[in-house]
């Protein structure tokens, strides 16, 4: 508690006052009304922003509004206190003030310590005792919480408020329960010296070992209080050990744990999740230092954590679990198993009546499931945190359609409560038949997240991170999980702990993500040094197949089969209010009739685009063919093996018009270079073959790799540059499609096929210009040839290029239609290549230089503003034009809200995230007040 | 003479006339008043567009104001004739009836032909003969002539309207010369089948060797009038054998002729000088029908061609040759080697007067150094053609300030009337010591065009192509050129021709390139087939390194040294006029102290791209520290390297900044991929070594070599990119600039250094904040280790990412300076790798899908929409930010007139295109009206 003299405003003081003693705070006087005054001139400036909200009975500051300003955490408190429930009083300093910290370099803004000790006043005045008062001493939490929850991320303290002098007067004060006082006394040292003054864990748990042995125990509750004494003054020897003075002051504990939780917001651990969890543009973490409430004062005392609806399947029925005799930080950390909730209907009754009324009551002010945490101390039912919880997917469709049919919300609420990303998790695999694996089940955990996994087994998060880019699907098996391991869990492909429940560490992260986890299994031993687990008699050793199912708890030997989810029930009711809602068109990128069949079953409206080239490798006579047309040395060769592969063309494009008859199916030109489709060089067997084959000369096929070879082939020979140098090839290709379209019309009428007929990587209008001209005479022929079917269709193009976006204008007076191909779009305006971006990305994405992987959220600013001016000028150019995008970001939530709103008529993704666009489309229209458009 | 019944406009005939009889022109009825009426209809449309123009004596319809429609050739007999010269009169059909023409399938308009007939009538009238009429046989040259001149391109037809019966008529005429006539015959029949019956020109030479070898005579002249008349069935039987029918209708032959000068617009000849030339935008060609003029008349009759100055050294004298009793063809095609013009004044005294007076006036008249073809026909001077003469850029220069000098034009004008492209070849290399070679002079030609060209010998243009395309620099050897030869020359580094003149094809082309080449060298002798030449006893063979001097003729063995120009003397003057008149600044692309002195004698005025890492290459010890900072596996052993580094990179900046002392000098930092500086895996004891200087193990090596290989490397791991993920190598650039600057800035003062530290590929105002925060923080540090030494620094950036184009505005809020790095803007904004474009670009030429290689005339479009953006964003940003380029365009004359236009304050190029760009520069300001910008 020595605020540096530096920090201070100290002009304003009309007596100078370079330094305030310690001993001024520890004695209470700067609480008094005379040294109040004293403090006003640096606390002037707070008039104008308030870093210091106190919340407890009747006197709260804050409310649920106040989330960024407050943290949730902070917000939900406040409003606990507000609608009556007892929550142990405190205050929260706010984010802004971490922001303040950091850019202060590490010191707080000047007046924000003297707000932090006059809201003390106010909870030691509702407690009854006193900060560092060892005849009634308060003892504090102090903890992080920032506008969005990031769970196990940063620091918590507890118990802090603890020295020689206090620890006596609480024993007292606890009926001479030195057990428990000392107790507390010890956890504290051990995590405040953790979290705050940088000592590793370990070293304090070697003590408690030591002891243990020393006193030939094995529980930690079989020492007594007079070895917790001992273990205190074993634990203060481990700080001075390494040069480190534990400030008995409280005042002090308490500045240097705000400090500690200011700092935890910076660590690489936040930074990482903040990443890989998308959450940017936050201005720090909030402070919560709150009165402590005991829930280890013996077996009327407990600490639990619940949900009031089951986050796993969305169940209205209350979902939690305790433990008697025990802190809160017990039953998060996943350390001890904890007894689930609804057992505390016997074992404390009055508490758990008062628990079931609060949720009632939570349920009803914020008309959403809560997740809460509660300590009960010696019957008294304490309330420490309530927020929106976390669920899955399940869940959340379960939950939104519920709320609605219980009359507590609107549709429009439940569209926009489920996140796409729960979406994703629902239509994320699960196993083709659970029943044929019975044999194979090793063991049953609690069903922590559901879902599939199947993966090779590795043991540590390093394992896991390396075997994922190497390619290989892995399932993390660890005894439990800590914040250190989110890498390695944002690798695997789902989580197995030995330890923990359904809210520990490993539980909520895997729910967060749609992971599949599986925690608690008694059964387990995971042996992390020697990368083994054993399961009843059965070895899991590293590399080893294994297959969990998340929904039910099972552990499963091998690689199981997995099969597509489908849309039905809940899902497909909430579906409906989706669809009546939104604006923009949700297509579907298929390549083959099966994916279009797919598509169409997620509610895909047609195909946006559908890549020719992908079916060229689907079977040894078409690779062969294409290959003869790519080494065909003169145009007879090259037409006589275009012919050769118009068949198959034509085949497949009448698969995919008959499984989306009647909707628009978009079929683009020949893409990716040519060298994709020939064999690598060295390759001699297949070389000599292809020669063969093709009837040219061995040279002559190296002559072809070596000249179709590339120094940057995303820029090279590509796109319609190959169908403007080999007219034949688009000839070839208008034919399949118009031939396969009179087919459809002959046998399904005229209006079952809507054919546009897409251009790629144009650049320049006399591009688009030159290949529509082919188009057009190509399609005039067969239909003439047809004998009188009319085939609709239309000529559009790719925006892909900086340069077509530009030029749009003059292109769409050709373009019949556009859209965009953001993943190229990307790479060029960026210049950053898509294969290659791995280098740099990450430290990118860590200096906070990039919000996001631009391939994975559209970048709003560069390549937006591109599909801004196209859409511009290619509407002023051709009045309704149709606009869409085929890229991979077209299934991105916040992309599509950005789409909506520059007014695009369609966006198109891959088939499973139709249902997720189809989700982002209508919150988009919700948000933006838009009625669904008239199309 | 079949008008197609469709081509005319039918229903506005009273009388329906569905198809005129051939024999209705042929007698001259629908030249007569009464058929006129008939023609009157389809000609009604005319009013609205004139098609043809006639010129001659007191009644030309067009002048010289008139090139694009009427093209140069046109445009100036019309001019000529209006000023009172002696020209044959003639008619010009429009270049946008060359449009029509193509546009319409190959047909003449309606009415064209009726007006083409029309003018016949009033040429008729002043040659007092008549087409196809045996008593006075009118004959007519027809040839093309577009807007810009293309030498040899197209097409030619002489003394059409022979036919047997006016062949006669033509002896008795010349006062019975059958000899005469017959000649002109057989060479309208051999010229007529090649141009316009598409009979190979060998079918008839053979015939005229096979009676040259009955008649045993060596000469053409040797043979008689009865072997002529011979020839002439002969020819006619090449016809016949071929089955093609000569037309004797003489308005036949005309029709057919102009659709041959219509065709030759599109062929690929054609195509290819324009995509050579970058000629773009034009409608087509002219054609010009005049009444032929004959030098072949006799000892008293004769053709030239002459400039009113020497067009290789721009001296004030009349310059060229000439051929008594030949056609003009024999002169422009090389085949006789002709006299030099001063000796026509012994020869034909009178005509030699006039031509001098003529040329005196026509100088006054254009204000230019006229080119000027003549024939003199027993005795009387007809012009034939005159325009502004080729010159090469020391003439161009010459004649621009001696204009000046005899009041006939302004600075403003002579400032305008050199081109760009001419300094580009007075700045090529001469030979670095004549004197030294002068044993080694095989023998000596004309001094065709200028300058030095060292080259292995190639004997054809395929070869010329294909060993330019492996790297290799080569002289073309031929007997003599043809268009077919153009690719082939534009590929060598300089043409030595056996035959041919100082105005033929070769010498026309080659001075139009500024490349050097020799022709009419009378000792040589080459034998194309066996690709050998003989000279003075020494042979020639292909691969034999040979050097031309184009300015003194020399032919000369090996490989001789060259040396760079200098800028002195008319020149120097000249670029003082260039200097007064531009806006934009003119800096340079230097990466070593001497480029930077070079480049400050050429003018520029600092440095405005300096790449760091070109020196990395400069000795064995840099490269090997540069690979041990890549390869290091540690920071500390990266921060070892760079240390080892700094020293060579603060020595090369104090040696630049010095060269430059006084001017801005603009560093990038470190660019490329860091896998260029490696070597390839494959190199193993190259590996090893570096393992072992490294200190890490070879597997280490190979791991970073495959870890930085790359997809596409031109949207990689480079750039910011590099700095942001290391930062400690931007650290140890800036350091090596700062110390290098305060070094100088102690010895030379403090205004001596202006230094701009520019960070290259940034995309994200992110980027450059982090970057610009490093070199601030490092460049204080230097500072105040300097005790006291403050260097005058800016920090900003290359804009080249699209994106950073688009997010200017945020950019600017950092960047002090823009620098547009156009190459990769162009990369990126087409999509195109400069790399891979060769698979395409030339078909994109050739189609017209791009008007010109967008690597070397900027895109105006699309990458200049760009440009202007950012320059509008930045300025708005920052009032006042400095903008660039530096990209290689930089020095190209239309990119440069547009960045004048779009307000940036300076192009950067290299140094040898520094003059290029300030005369662009001056230009541009002078067309745009502008004056010198205050700066």
């Amino acid at each position: 508690m020595r605020p540096a003299a530096g920090s201070w405003d100290v002009a304003s003081f009309t007596v100078v006052v370079p330094r305030i003693s310690p001993k001024f705070c520890r004695n209470g006087y700067l609480r008094s009304g005379l040294v109040c005054t004293a403090t006003a001139a640096p606390v002037k400036d707070a008039k104008a922003t308030q870093r210091v909200y106190i919340f407890g009975k009747n006197k709260s500051q804050g409310d649920a509004s106040m989330k960024n300003l407050l943290g949730g955490k902070g917000a939900n408190l406040a409003e606990m206190s507000r609608i009556g429930l007892s929550v142990p009083p405190g205050l929260t300093i706010t984010t802004d003030t971490c922001a303040e910290f950091h850019s202060n370099g590490r010191q707080l803004p000047p007046g924000c310590w003297e707000e932090v000790l006059a809201g003390l006043q106010s909870v030691e005045a509702e407690m009854g005792c006193r900060l560092g008062d060892p005849a009634a001493p308060l003892l504090l939490s102090v903890r992080s919480g920032a506008a969005i929850s990031m769970p196990g991320m940063m620091d918590t303290v507890l118990n802090l408020g603890l020295n020689d002098a206090c620890a006596a007067g609480l024993a007292a004060r606890a009926g001479g329960d030195e057990r428990f006082a000392y107790d507390a006394y010890r956890r504290f040292l051990d995590m405040y010296g953790d979290v705050v003054m940088g000592i590793p864990h370990h070293l304090f748990e070697e003590q408690l070992e030591r002891i243990k042995a020393e006193r030939r125990v094995s529980e930690d509750t079989a020492l007594t209080a007079a070895d917790l004494k001992v273990l205190v003054g074993r634990y203060k020897e481990v700080y001075r050990a390494l040069g480190k003075v534990f400030p008995e002051d409280p005042y002090e504990q308490l500045r240097l744990a705000i400090y500690a939780v200011f700092d935890s917001w910076r660590s690489e651990r936040a930074d990482v999740y903040r990443a890989v969890n998308g959450i940017a543009g936050l201005a720090g973490t909030a402070v919560n230092v709150q009165a402590m409430a005991f829930g280890n004062m013996g077996p009327t005392s407990g600490t639990g954590v619940c949900f009031t609806r089951n986050p796993s399947t969305g169940e209205r029925k209350l979902y939690g679990e305790y433990l008697i005799n025990a802190q809160g930080e017990d039953v998060v950390a996943g350390i001890r198993t904890p007894e689930p909730i609804d057992t505390l209907e016997r074992t404390l009754p009055a508490a758990f009546k008062e628990l079931l009324d609060n949720c009632a009551l939570l349920e009803k002010h914020y008309k959403d499931m809560q997740d809460i945490e509660f300590t009960v101390q010696e019957g008294k039912l304490y309330m420490l945190q309530c927020r929106g919880g976390k669920r899955t997917g399940t869940a959340a469709v379960r939950i939104a359609v519920e709320l609605v049919d219980e009359g507590l919300i609107s549709e429009d609420a439940a569209v926009l409560m489920v996140e796409p990303g729960h979406l994703d998790q629902l239509l994320h695999p699960q196993f083709a038949n659970e029943a044929a694996y019975k044999g194979d089940v090793l063991g049953t955990g609690l069903p922590a997240s559901p879902g599939a996994a199947v993966g090779q087994a590795v043991f540590n998060a390093e394992d896991a991170e390396a075997w994922r880019s190497s390619g290989l699907p892995v399932v993390l098996v660890r005894r439990e999980t800590s914040p250190e391991d989110v890498k390695g869990m944002y690798s695997a492909e789902g989580v197995l702990c030995q330890l923990g429940g359904m809210t520990s560490h490993a539980a909520v992260v895997a729910r967060g993500w749609g992971k599949p986890c599986i925690t608690g299994c008694a059964d387990l031993q995971v042996d992390e040094h020697n990368k083994v687990a054993r399961i009843n008699g059965h070895e899991i050793r590293q590399g080893d197949w294994i297959s969990l199912n998340g929904s039910t708890g099972e552990i499963v030997r091998g690689k199981q089969p997995l099969a597509p989810p489908e849309l039905a029930g809940d899902l497909g009711r909430f579906m409906s209010w989706v669809d009546k809602r939104r604006a923009l068109g949700v297509l579907t990128n298929a390549d083959t009739p099966e994916d279009a069949a797919e598509a169409r079953k997620f509610g895909a409206e047609g195909i946006g685009l559908c890549r020719t080239e992908h079916m060229f490798f689907a079977s040894e006579e078409r690779i062969a063919t294409v290959r003869r047309m790519i080494v065909a040395q003169t145009k007879d060769a090259r037409l006589k093996a275009l012919a050769d592969l118009l068949p198959f063309q034509r085949a497949d494009f009448e698969g995919i018009l008959r499984a989306m008859a009647g909707l628009p199916v978009t079929i683009r030109l020949l893409d990716p270079p040519l060298h994709e489709f020939l064999p690598d060089g060295e390759m001699t067997e297949v070389c000599e073959a292809l020669a063969a084959d093709a009837g040219v000369t061995v040279d002559e096929v190296y002559g072809t790799i070596e000249k179709l070879q590339e120094v940057n082939p995303m820029l090279g020979f590509r796109g319609c540059r190959l169908g403007i140098t080999y007219p034949e090839i688009t000839e070839m290709q208008v034919r399949a499609m118009l031939e396969a379209a009179v087919r459809v019309i002959r046998d399904l009428g005229p209006s079952s096929v809507q054919l546009d007929v897409m251009v790629p990587l144009v650049g320049t209008a006399a591009e688009l210009a030159n290949q529509e001209g082919l188009v057009r005479r190509v399609a005039e022929q067969v239909m003439s040839e047809s004998g009188g079917v009319r085939v609709p269709y239309r000529v559009g193009t790719m925006i892909e290029v900086p340069r077509a976006a530009l030029q749009a204008g003059a292109i769409a007076k050709t373009a019949e239609f556009f859209s965009f191909g953001t993943n190229d779009l990307t790479q060029m305006t960026f210049g950053y290549s898509r294969d290659d971006i791995g280098k740099f990305l990450p430290v990118y994405l860590e200096k906070g230089i990039l919000a996001a992987d631009p391939f994975q959220v559209l970048d709003q600013e560069g390549v937006g503003e591109l599909i801004r001016f196209a859409v511009e000028r290619g509407r002023a150019a051709r009045p309704g034009l149709k606009i869409g995008i085929c890229g991979e970001q077209g299934g991105e939530p916040k992309t599509v809200a950005f789409l909506h709103e520059v007014g695009l008529d369609y966006v198109s993704c891959s088939p499973f995230r139709v249902p997720i666009a189809r989700l982002a489309a209508a919150q988009a229209a919700v948000r933006s007040g838009g009625s669904k458009r008239s199309k």
